[in-house]
């Protein structure tokens, strides 16, 4: 018998030779393997769970002996009597090597867990937060030895956690004594490790082991929703996500009419950050009370958002975003005390991040799809767009990325369009058109049946049908192109033209009945020729973007598509390719990536290094400015008919057949030029 | 001629050959020569004024022509125009050099300049606050390169001032657009250099070159007083000084009884901790005020405090620091925001510096005073005293410096007194008695005459003789023993032992009428057997402390004494030495170096690396606790008597010649013991 032995630790293979002995948790930090620890290996937190194996190991050439590991002990008898533990599963700091063995580390044990993304491109975020709970033990005071409790525990942390450029603020060090000696010197503290500096930040304390569990948010804060994601910091779940209209939408329904409400009324900027803190606050506290968590327990706030909602969030007028060059008071990321943007129901010492931003147009909330979506990262060339009420849209693979913002406008959500609502119950969301009868059918939110099934009726009595939403126009515009209802230019035919009796006359121009709820005392729902050229102008607006972009990076095409946002998740690929709001692509490469900006925060919410990640990939990006460029004016005059996509895209082909209509009203040309964000 | 010319600088010496047509700011700064300037070299701010000289210079063998820097520019004439410049005088940055020159860098264009310090001990500050004002010109924005305003700042402040890592809180990124517009893309800010970390705060932002002076305050927060001194952070300037009582007072006279009151009233540390916080308010509005200093210029403070204030100023509650081991929350120097404070009448940016603990007994304070006195670099052993309610000691030289705290109590501060009354007009400071005719004469507050002046009656007369102060009760009772009214051990003769009627009976002991008042309605005022015990109590205490440390340093003398404190400033050596509060020394080797540790805080306010000093220093100096030390309670015992210092002491001799009387009243031992800072 020797007086080492091998130890084999899996998933990771990592392998060394230990003195008889060794307590398996001192292994695996010797050979940097990921196993957990909050109590330093003293037998009380339990997170550093292994699964030993015994038996033959043919592929290591093994034979693990019963007693390759130290008996059973009292700590592990005792915690597994008390709280429980998988059979097979010892406790790393108790069990010792006796002899050859093969340890497995089971994820929940793992720090450096990974947890799967439920999205459409399914992908991992590492676990690596900044927030984090350790339990020390801190030497007594001593007359002769005459150093602080404070500089007592920072010495403690680094020798039992070797953790550095500890510091803390007034009201933790008010905290630290009772703590200290309620818990006779030993104590649970959680320190947020800072990004831009190496100081590590007392958060919170706890008298003895404290098994509490630290919160986060990841907030996505838009000019319309505000979305929050409540995250457990130790293994990434969601635990319940929530979200709420801007309370600014009174102050002004699009970015551009906020940032004129703040230059014509003084004061109006701090009252708009006033309303947009106090709802984040009662979204924390809604999203905490859901799940009954403690808001204390919430430690760390990651925020995405575009330009005027991050200087708003701020506190900084964002009257200069409103015009040429759109300076950004501050562009990079920002860490700061969750105290200074008046976020009081989260713990008092909790930390704000706020991811960086691209350049004026180009927001915090783009950076997020960035890091979500890692285009630098791509060998395919491909195309993000994150559809809101501006487009922000990044182009690139692994050489080089461009962003650029495009002013879409609000018709894609619903805004401007004659029935047009925002997406909610009773808001026509998918749209069909026979191409031989021209007859519609449609869904409304709220119900999975289409209009034309029966219990259509019985399903949406208690919601009505009230109007139709962003998804729900591109699908009928793009339905009404297939159908031959409307021209490449965008024309609305007349009843003669095209055969029904849905299209009649509105004006001088004609209209197309969705729907006639007037019988019952409902409304109509046209899709008239204005709502027509609404969408015509967002969506040129939008291929006009991408086109630039992808005129900067010298190709006239694109390898793959992801649409991002919360409405990128609901609009139709084909409906949108008919449309011409994105280049041509083969529809197994457009891809939903869900809400991308908020994922994005979510995984600087939950993995430190990524924050380093996404503020070198900023600077790497290049921005394009849409408004100062003559070709963006070409594109979008171009982008302005809804093409004829059958040739050359066969892809698209098998699921739409156009028929080549064109209707000559002799009306003079529309399309043209709009102002930037008007 | 050559293309280059030699270029020397005094008073530093510095010298080297630089191209013809060099400005005389760039050759400085290439040579490291310490020329000022706030504008960068671009002739504004008028900082690096510089004095050439022409004609012979034997030493340096050199003859300067005329011409031997450029003409007067009209940069210069419309400054000297306009603000006036000493003739002979030129601007460094304006000047070029054109031949071999002698320039000299007067005191006022020196960054590192020195300020004498107004004290015995007369000693240089060098400048180098942590807080200064840079001139810079930033980018404008451009949306081909979309970087936000800040992150332009913070680029110009490292290409124009080799500045890294300036941080800025949101109120001042909310200033930043309007300040860098206002000023067409030239902006004066105020930055702080950090200690702990080494980042650069933001901390003010002015459109265009600012001139406005940055001040700073330097706080000594004692127990009874509060003395600010208001600062030029540029040249080191004290303005002002000011000071007003603690208003804790009515929390309890002295430190334990503040203690003690937070102990026994839930809610009694936040009261306190109010209280003086408030009283800085005022007193940094009234020193600015004096001085018609806008509190908004004031950017800095500097804090020394003993153990329990400096708890009570942060918030913290100073339980710990009234029951053994007396444990500090933090030792460690702080550096905060002065809002974290409610200091709400300085900058809203103000940076506050705490100086570091020593130990529960020993604190910032006594810090303060060994940055002022240096104990660690002198060649003699200096033992250093400041006095107070306790007194904190001092003993080193450059092998190794000692420290404790010794429970004096308030007898000092004429508290425990029968007349006693704190220092203010009225209060007898200075006592004499003749030893033939044992009469005593005085001088009160308020007054230069002694009472046995033509005169004084008069001088007097507003204030009245109302009690006595610390000084006078120390001089008082040595004056008595030296006149034979007192014997060693501290008993006061009876009218037949002394041959004076002034020793009259009280109770079972005598007490010496100092002064009878009583015919005009004013006090009688008398020295009693009490009084006495209450100054053998204190001076034991303070001797026992000062010999405690030279037992642990393993000497048995001191080669110089230093009185620190506002109260050490008053005491008169000699009676010092009678009294036996000090160990003997050669009266010339005693020096009062007045309010040592309220210079410590003006030299940590004016120089930063002071403050990297001091810390370091506080690490190396060893705490005694003379709470658990038996030879403290030995030394204690031992110092009751008041010596015949006749004998061996020949300096003493000179000025004091001592009977030897001893009173036999058959009384019991007294001396003996007392509860710690009871």
């Amino acid at each position: 018998m020797t007086d080492d032995a091998l130890v084999i630790f899996t998933p990771s293979g990592k392998r060394g030779r230990f003195a008889l002995g060794t307590p398996v948790l001192t292994a695996a930090r010797q050979l940097g393997v990921d196993l957990d620890s909050v109590c330093g290996g003293r037998g009380i937190c339990s997170k550093c769970q292994i699964t030993p194996g015994y038996g033959e190991f043919p592929k290591h050439g093994l034979t693990v002996a019963k007693d390759a590991l130290s008996g059973w002990n009292s700590v592990e008898d005792r915690y597994k009597r008390i709280r429980g533990m998988i059979d097979g599963r010892r406790l790393g700091c108790q069990a010792q090597v006796m002899g050859d063995v093969v340890i497995d580390v089971p994820p929940e044990s793992q720090v450096h867990k990974q947890v799967i993304r439920k999205s459409a491109t399914e992908r991992k975020i590492e676990m690596d937060p900044a927030t984090r709970a350790y339990y020390v033990e801190v030497e007594e005071p001593d007359m002769h030895e005459p150093t602080g409790d404070f500089e007592r525990l920072k010495r403690a942390l680094n020798q039992q956690w070797q953790i550095t450029g500890v510091e803390a603020d007034l009201s933790l060090l008010r905290r630290l004594q009772p703590a200290l000696r309620k818990g006779e010197w030993k104590v649970t503290v959680v320190l947020s490790k800072g990004n831009h500096d190496n100081a590590w930040r007392l958060l919170d304390i706890f008298p003895g082991f404290h098994e509490g569990p630290l919160y986060g948010l990841a907030i996505d804060l838009g000019s319309t929703t505000i979305a929050a994601h409540l995250c457990d910091l130790a293994d990434g779940r969601v635990l319940a996500s929530s979200g709420l209209m801007n309370p600014q939408i009174r102050f002004g329904e699009d970015l551009m009419s906020r940032v004129s409400y703040a230059m014509m009324n003084p004061g109006g900027d701090v009252e708009m950050t006033r309303a947009v803190r106090e709802a984040i606050n009662a979204l924390a506290a809604s999203v905490a009370t859901e799940v009954n968590v403690q808001p204390t327990a919430i430690y760390e706030v990651v925020f995405v958002c575009n330009p005027v909602m991050h200087h708003l969030l701020l506190g900084i007028d964002p009257v200069e975003l409103g015009q040429a060059p759109f300076a950004l008071a501050t562009s990079g990321s920002l860490s700061l005390d969750a105290r200074e943007l008046d976020l009081s129901h989260l713990n008092p010492a909790a930390r704000v991040y706020v991811l960086p931003c691209i350049a004026g147009h180009v927001g915090a909330d783009c950076a997020g799809v960035a890091l979500s979506e890692q285009p630098q990262k791509s060998r395919d060339m491909v195309l993000i767009v994150d559809v809101g009420t501006n487009a922000e849209i990044l182009l690139g693979n692994q050489t080089r990325v461009l962003a650029c913002s495009s002013p879409t406008g609000p018709a894609f959500e619903g805004a401007q369009i004659s029935s047009g609502q925002r997406a909610a119950p009773g808001a026509i969301e998918r749209v069909e058109i026979d191409p031989a009868t021209k007859e519609p059918r449609f869904k409304v939110i709220g119900s999975d049946l289409w209009s034309t099934d029966p219990g259509f009726a019985a399903a949406t009595a208690a919601t009505g049908i009230t109007g139709i939403c962003g998804s729900g126009i591109i699908e009928a515009v793009a339905e009404m192109r297939m159908a031959g209802l409307v021209d490449p230019g965008g024309l609305v035919g007349s009843a003669e033209q095209t055969g029904t009796w849905r299209c009649t006359p509105e004006g001088r121009t004609h209209s197309y009945i969705l729907h006639d709820g007037s019988a019952e005392g409902g409304p109509k729902i046209l899709v008239t020729q204005g709502d027509i050229r609404a969408i015509q102008l967002a969506k040129s607006a939008l291929y006009a973007g991408a086109r630039l972009l992808m005129d900067e990076m010298g190709v006239d095409k694109v390898d793959r598509v992801t649409l991002a946002g919360a409405f990128g998740a609901h609009i139709s690929p084909k409906h949108a390719m008919v449309l011409g709001m994105i280049p041509d692509v083969p529809l197994s490469k457009v891809v939903s990536a869900g809400n991308a900006a908020g994922t994005g925060a979510r995984i600087a919410l939950l993995n430190r290094a990524a924050r380093d990640g996404i503020e070198a990939l900023v600077h790497e990006i290049h921005k394009v400015e849409t408004a100062i460029e003559p070709r963006f004016q070409e594109h979008f005059v171009n982008a302005s008919a809804i093409p004829n996509a059958v040739e050359p895209f066969p892809e698209l082909a098998k699921v739409v057949t156009l028929p080549d209509v064109s209707f000559n009203t002799g009306g003079g040309g529309e399309g043209g030029r709009r102002r930037r964000r008007g």
